[in-house]
């Protein structure tokens, strides 16, 4: 890995996202008396940054390998961005689900003409039916977030902000299963030399706050927070990288979400999913230490159910 | 009224606005078969387009007016632009209001240090809390939408428009007071040589559509429309240039509203109130007539209840 593979990365996929704008706030700057800017991929295709990492894992596939599509277990954005960068690129995409997913998840995924293939509501059942796609179809497996192609494709965000505000003292990103965090900071690395990266972290979900402190990956007993993106753990990719190159990692409480997300709708007019709300959120619990500071905060999707909001 | 008065007003207010983005979407470019670029009014300051206005008005006073403070009666978005406007401009803005009105919209103007006079809730109540400020404190009264100042500075969101898509064939705006519609109209005819306007209604409240038949103008009997920034009338200062250069009215129900106010919010992923929903449902439910054309339609703001949403 190094600064080449980025910038190989950044140019193979830039056909097939947008580049998502850069937006800020007045108020908020006010509120936080320092200077934010939001990387909006909530208006990435199909609503969120997943579509980098999973653009970059198929392109990255021989043409052999495309012909036998691409199989990958996700109920959420990752499922869309497969199903969607697929079917750009003509390749058949196999999408495990859990069979009580939401109907909207199974719908989104079918509007980009993924193949979804049900089964029980439990890891191990959803193995195996990736695995048996795998073996009978031949199709290449394809992980939301821990593959180095994935996490590549996802450091493509920072790299555009960085280009756009080459002076940020830091970026944040949320931490779920660790594949944006980890991509943004390899981009901070290589493109910045002052940028440092922090990642917000529900309280009640701090797998990579605790693995950071025992130095091995840790996982959650329960998954109680209402950032849905969230509630799975780091893998053994990304993990060095995010051990090497976050500074550290902020932990929020559930009612700071929920606030943050409920003030980046008010005053920006924008639809984030609570997710993307937890880096904000760690910065308004911590205006001391961002205060005059330049600070980039990457808004990772806007997909939400507008009938069932948090707030 | 000239061209020129146009290009004054768009220069007088510049220092004071956001030039806002136009935003656009391949998927409901994809649904409608036809190119539509949205004017992101709702990303203005304080929310709405009704800042072009106010700030023009205010901007067009004396030095004597202005310290003399201006007043308008308005539990909406012109009583938020007033005070921001007014503030901006070191002018005190006294804000007559229906004590009824909810707190969020009081608060919203108190977030603008705007002085609330609260009154009862009937327009006679209105009209005379505000004489009574007029006369008690020389100060000068703005309409929302029937004043000359206040519709040309409206009219400088289709001017940014057509700058940037100068081969527009069509421009929709919703129709309330009719200080909208009127000034995209006078921009469109002088800042375009073929592009038409069209304003969208709500037929629960239909008074521009009949007016335009009638040729005097309509009020309505009632109020039921999810468009709450459309509950109101034309005024003799927008009502002819209406008649003359707007084309056409389209109306559409309550749900085609909501309907269309859902694919904005979940497709574009930005937050827009109910009222600027409305041109594009008439675009939804009129798809033959607007095939193969380039449509642009201006979302005239993004001050919606959260918590309390239609859908």
């Amino acid at each position: 890995m190094n600064k080449q593979t980025l910038i190989e990365t950044h140019n193979r996929i830039k056909p097939f996202i947008h580049k998502t704008p850069v937006l800020s706030s007045s108020l908020i700057n006010e509120m936080l008396g320092t200077e934010v800017v939001f990387k909006c991929e909530n208006f990435q295709k199909m609503g969120a940054f997943k579509m980098r990492g999973a653009s970059n894992a198929i392109l990255s596939l021989s043409e052999e390998e495309r012909q036998r599509g691409v199989v990958t277990h996700s109920s959420g954005n990752f499922a869309q961005a497969v199903s969607l960068a697929a079917k750009k690129l003509g390749v058949k995409a196999y999408i495990v689900m859990p069979e009580n997913a939401p109907q909207v998840k199974k719908d989104a995924v079918k509007t980009y003409e993924g193949e979804i293939i049900e089964c029980e509501s439990t890891p191990q059942a959803r193995e195996a039916a990736a695995n048996k796609i795998k073996e009978e179809k031949g199709a290449s497996f394809l992980h939301p977030s821990n593959q180095d192609e994935v996490i590549y494709g996802n450091g493509t965000a920072a790299i555009e902000l960085l280009e756009e505000y080459p002076e940020l003292d830091v970026i944040l990103a949320p931490v779920g299963g660790g594949g944006l965090i980890a991509g943004t900071a390899l981009a901070a690395n290589y493109f910045s030399t002052k940028c440092k990266v922090i990642g917000g972290e529900p309280m009640e979900v701090d797998d990579a706050y605790r693995s950071l402190i025992s130095g091995k990956i840790e996982t959650n007993d329960s998954f109680h927070t209402v950032a849905d993106g969230l509630r799975t753990h780091l893998g053994d990719r990304n993990f060095p990288i995010i051990k090497k190159h976050v500074e550290k990692i902020i932990r929020v409480e559930e009612d700071e979400i929920v606030d943050a997300m409920q003030i980046i709708w008010e005053r920006m007019k924008i639809i984030i999913e609570p997710s993307c709300a937890v880096p904000f959120a760690a910065v308004l619990k911590n205006k001391e230490e961002f205060k005059n500071k330049n600070v980039g905060i990457i808004l990772s999707g806007g997909n939400v159910d507008v009938k069932n909001l948090p707030f």
